[in-house]
């Protein structure tokens, strides 16, 4: 008998890598030293985005928390495990590490040490790698001796401090600080780049930095944090200018690395920050192109797109290259939503290196007359489209109303690289946040008519 | 002097060709005998959604009617007419009659008749038609003795009947009801076809109807109205099976019909229900191909694709046809959008025939429990998708919340003649509306797999 596939981390790559592969008859052991099913269903994107929710919905911090524990099976992995098992996965609850891996001749052997102390090493015909990533603190002093959240700490907290300040600019930072503000708390956030969402366009993280502070937010950004110090009634962030912030508790979302510290693997198929380098069909490789045989990662740990949906499609492209339909994987129309409000969604190159831009107000649509006259509020956001040489759209970052709705059609845009021509050609419903698509089409196109001449 | 171009009536479609020949450098004389911007502005779309919102938005009628009559410009079009003006456009207050259509070595000529008699003669180099639609009564025997609206009379109106009867199934229908039930109405829905939307598949008429019920509308479905009498305390409609319906007020939405009555035009470029026939490049065209010079059509007279973005894009086409830089226009991918709640987007072809289609249901998306566990609704709804025999999405129906937001992506696949490799290959942002657009690809690639066996 060979040796059955061990996928090593049952987040969501994970999890379907391990599924896909017992529905298609493979034998398949599974290690989790945490929850089965990893952190989106738990604590992660799924509580995250059932606080926002319920925040975007007027519910208190009481209810929103009870519907944020339903959301999460009140953290409770039982029936997820039990949905494998049926499958006929083999689950091991412990701490999976590389002894051997696995060759073209030989199986990989994974040791797997249990809460209990005990271990157990079992063979691994080929191996997935799934482990994904965790937070790190900044490097503040004085920070490791105040009361500190992850954003899983948080996201399975019982109470709602007076006061947070979140430290970071990004999707967690600022989804985490709209939430805990509109349910209650006193929330200050501090990031170091110049802009919220600093991977984005400036406009669109100044953008949301109105909207958090039209909340009640404070926004500090371009900030760097000296140290952290006990105060009269809590804490205190000291600020490179003299300022100092107060709070109950710090949220820490300055960022994540990959999980692969004590996971044994060779060096040579890890990149900086830890994360294993993986080739298009998601087979980890050494930097020299050398390929691992029989080992394969999915996820965070990859380092490439830390969205669920990015491991779902990792996932995808495992089993396919495992099953013999193989098919290199594209991240080049996966989405980055932020599900703020207003929302967030970006794709592609958003940096403007090489791309030729437009934007368009989506004050200036009539769906955003409409709203306003009829619900009295100020419509906010944008889009800004990015094109190349040829004229193909490469990017594009949204923000506002709807916008991780209306701006799947950008990203399927980049995804199938369909360009001005086409694009600018296609009718959008009137009227819709969608009709904010085509005037900066229309102005790329006209420069590239311009260019042309 | 070369005598002007004349467009025949001033709707999104006629004011937009209008507008960009006058920016153009063009001699642009416009024929309107309502108000300049046709219905869209003042009578249709735009008030038409403002009311929807506003109902959506639980406000009372009176707060409704005054937020709808702000945003239709209080049906004044004097700041409309005077930006063409502005632009050199001269606007003549009448109606258009064809008096000599415009030939290859002669112009045409147009009479103009005003409101108080006079009329006046102009020379046309080349003519644009657009005037437009207008809704027909059905023939009930009795109808035209009661009060009835048509949807631009409702749409004005500054009462609100305690009764009201909307009589049809399609777009203008099914937003009129719902509005003026959430508004305080009682609305009772009588359709002849078997399902409400009848051109789109029956379950997205179906969920439609639940949804109207919910909202207490009365829906019936597959009737025939017999006749109209009066009743003592307003009027009643007779069903062919017995049922009396009684109503202050009928609201008339059973059709359009092209409005090209006496307006001179020439039989033979005329179709049935007195549309008229155009080519790709939006030139009136006979039967037989025959195209007449310097004569173009478009918006609603057309029958093509009555909606406002349509009559746009057909503008477009116009516009780039008489200064040289023609392209066909394409209709694969106009969205049918209807505004209820939930929304329904359709796009290309969802008849079924000649296609293979699979569907999923909203409810089964992590958004939609999101929203439940939050907010303590059920959602309804779902996607289906059409692809022809070379596995090209050709199609697309979906109902449900953001509907009109998140299918924008489905219209885009259509125009773009995307195939379900590309698609199912397609990264989905978690959790968002459009992750319920994976499965149905993936079964309809499953069976594609097969059939390939």
């Amino acid at each position: 008998m060979s040796a059955p596939d061990v996928v090593l981390g049952s987040g969501s790559g994970g999890k379907m890598v391990a599924q896909q592969l017992a529905e298609a008859g493979r034998s398949v052991v599974l290690v989790e030293d945490g929850l089965v099913g990893g952190y989106c269903p738990y604590l992660a994107c799924v509580p995250a985005k059932s606080i926002l929710l319920s925040a975007h919905h007027g519910l208190s911090w009481v209810a929103a928390r009870a519907v944020r524990d339903d959301a999460a099976a009140h953290r409770d992995d039982a029936a997820a495990a039990q949905a494998l098992r049926d499958l006929g996965i083999r689950i091991l609850r412990g701490r999976g590490r590389v002894v051997a891996e696995p060759g073209t001749d030989a199986p990989g052997r994974i040791e797997v040490t249990f809460p209990d102390g005990g271990t157990e090493t079992v063979e691994a015909g080929l191996l997935v790698l799934g482990p994904g990533s965790h937070a790190v603190a900044p490097p503040v002093p004085g920070l490791d001796e105040a009361p500190t959240w992850t954003s899983e700490e948080a996201l399975a907290a019982d109470e709602l401090p007076g006061r947070v300040l979140v430290l970071g600019g990004g999707a967690v930072a600022v989804e985490s600080a709209q939430a805990l503000q509109r349910l209650g708390s006193r929330v200050t956030l501090v990031q170091r780049g110049e802009h919220l969402l600093s991977g984005e366009p400036a406009w669109v993280g100044e953008t949301l930095a109105g909207a958090l502070r039209a909340d009640g937010v404070e926004v500090h950004v371009g900030t760097t944090s000296e140290r952290v110090t006990r105060a009269a009634d809590g804490w205190e962030l000291h600020l490179a200018d003299g300022t100092r912030l107060g709070t109950d508790r710090f949220l820490l979302a300055t960022g994540r690395v990959p999980s692969t510290d004590g996971l044994g693997l060779d060096d040579r198929w890890l990149r900086e920050k830890g994360a294993v380098r993986v080739d298009a069909r998601c087979r980890v490789v050494a930097e020299d192109g050398e390929v691992a045989p029989e080992m394969f990662a999915v996820g965070d740990v990859t380092g490439i797109a830390t969205y669920t949906h990015a491991a779902n499609h990792q996932a995808r492209t495992v089993v396919g290259e495992i099953l013999g339909r193989g098919r290199d994987a594209d991240y080049s129309g996966v989405p980055r939503a932020v599900y703020t409000s207003p929302p967030v969604f970006c794709v592609g190159d958003t940096s403007g290196e090489g791309t030729r831009s437009a934007r368009f107000d989506l004050a200036d649509v009539e769906r955003a007359a409409l709203l306003e006259t009829s619900q009295g509020r100020t419509i906010v956001g944008g889009v800004e489209l990015f094109v190349d040489d040829a004229g193909v759209l490469v990017g594009a970052a949204a923000i506002g109303e709807e916008a991780d709705a209306w701006g799947a059609e950008l990203s399927l845009a980049v995804r199938a690289r369909l360009d001005l021509d086409l694009l600018t050609h296609h009718v959008r419903a009137f009227p819709t946040w969608s009709e904010a698509i085509l005037p900066p089409l229309e102005e790329l196109r006209g420069r590239t008519a311009d260019q042309a001449r």
